[in-house]
């Protein structure tokens, strides 16, 4: 049992780094760049909050659990912004094999029957294909734009985003797994493109 | 359904604001001070990574639930650390009192039905009479010191903790939903204690 709990602690020691990984959006009110714990939490939070919007099938205990480790590759590989290198660099092959790596290395401190069933749970999410990790992946891209709605702009000003750049980069996403989300949000963050021409 | 999802992002936007209240304690790495926020996060990781440490009859999924939303009242309050004011801060009558004006406030921004929900949730936390409650604070209370053994001492420096007090604030708490942790702990937490006389 204690070498158990000291892989458990080494795993959640080494987890503590999510924290120091700065994401490019910020918080609400802008004062800063949110971190990926942090962004973590928030995100478990909306699934908690938001579970009556997700489709059938979904099992919203195994979303949030999926939300609170869908970062911890970020550790090793850092936030890869969606709207950086105009849109291209998220979910490039590059990305995606370091991602790969750190999550045999981060996930691999863990006791091996863990080990496998977070991993495995990861790559769930990664790949979007079950209805539990479409949900957790249309909430990832949720909760930045109700934070850029909020800060008044947020990244896509940074980034220089389009209107048509946001429907396809973005809403098309939340669309797949939270179609009246998107509904929502849209409504709110359009005045902002429609402001800029 | 627009009222709702208006009246959940409400909820979700305002929640933003735990990501700057500040804790006594740092990051494992020492850099910074830890936020209310991450601290949610990672102690909800806490609770998946050590389910197989919780007692008989424990939800883990509602352990995470609780301990996603257990320092929401902070926003209001602000973090209370435990060894403050030697020791008597924490828990005292006002805080409660200022905690639970905070929870009607916050919890109150989500509709009705959601809002009862998750405040009777926080509530069973704060009573920590139930399996997954006492679990969960005996969690909130096992980050901070595996946190204090990475960072070299922490807040035990900070408020000149003796061992006595480590004991009687926080080991004696964390035995009670979770023995074997405290055991591992204590080994590697008294050292810095018996280093210091």
């Amino acid at each position: 049992m204690t070498d158990r709990l000291s892989a458990q602690f080494a795993f959640l020691t080494e987890a503590d780094r999510l924290k120091s990984v700065l994401r490019a959006n910020t918080l609400c009110d802008g004062s800063r760049a949110e971190n990926s714990g942090e962004h973590s939490w928030h995100l478990a939070l909306y699934a908690l909050v938001l579970a009556d919007q997700a489709g059938p099938g979904v099992n919203i205990d195994r979303v949030i659990r999926m939300l609170l480790i869908h970062d911890l590759v970020e550790i090793d590989v850092g936030d890869v912004p969606i709207h950086s290198a105009d849109g291209t660099a998220h979910g490039s092959a590059a990305v995606q094999a370091a991602e790969a790596r750190a999550a045999d290395r981060i996930f691999g401190l863990l006791p091996a029957d863990q080990a496998a069933g977070l991993r495995a749970l990861w790559a769930e999410f990664e790949a979007a294909e079950t209805p539990d990790a479409v949900f957790a992946k249309s909430l990832d891209r949720v909760q930045p734009v109700a934070g850029n709605i909020a800060a008044g702009g947020g990244t896509w000003a940074t980034f220089g985003v389009t209107w048509p750049q946001l429907e396809s980069r973005v809403g098309s996403k939340i669309a797949r797994g939270a179609p009246q989300i998107w509904g929502w949000l849209r409504a709110r963050a359009k005045p902002w493109f429609d402001a800029r021409g």
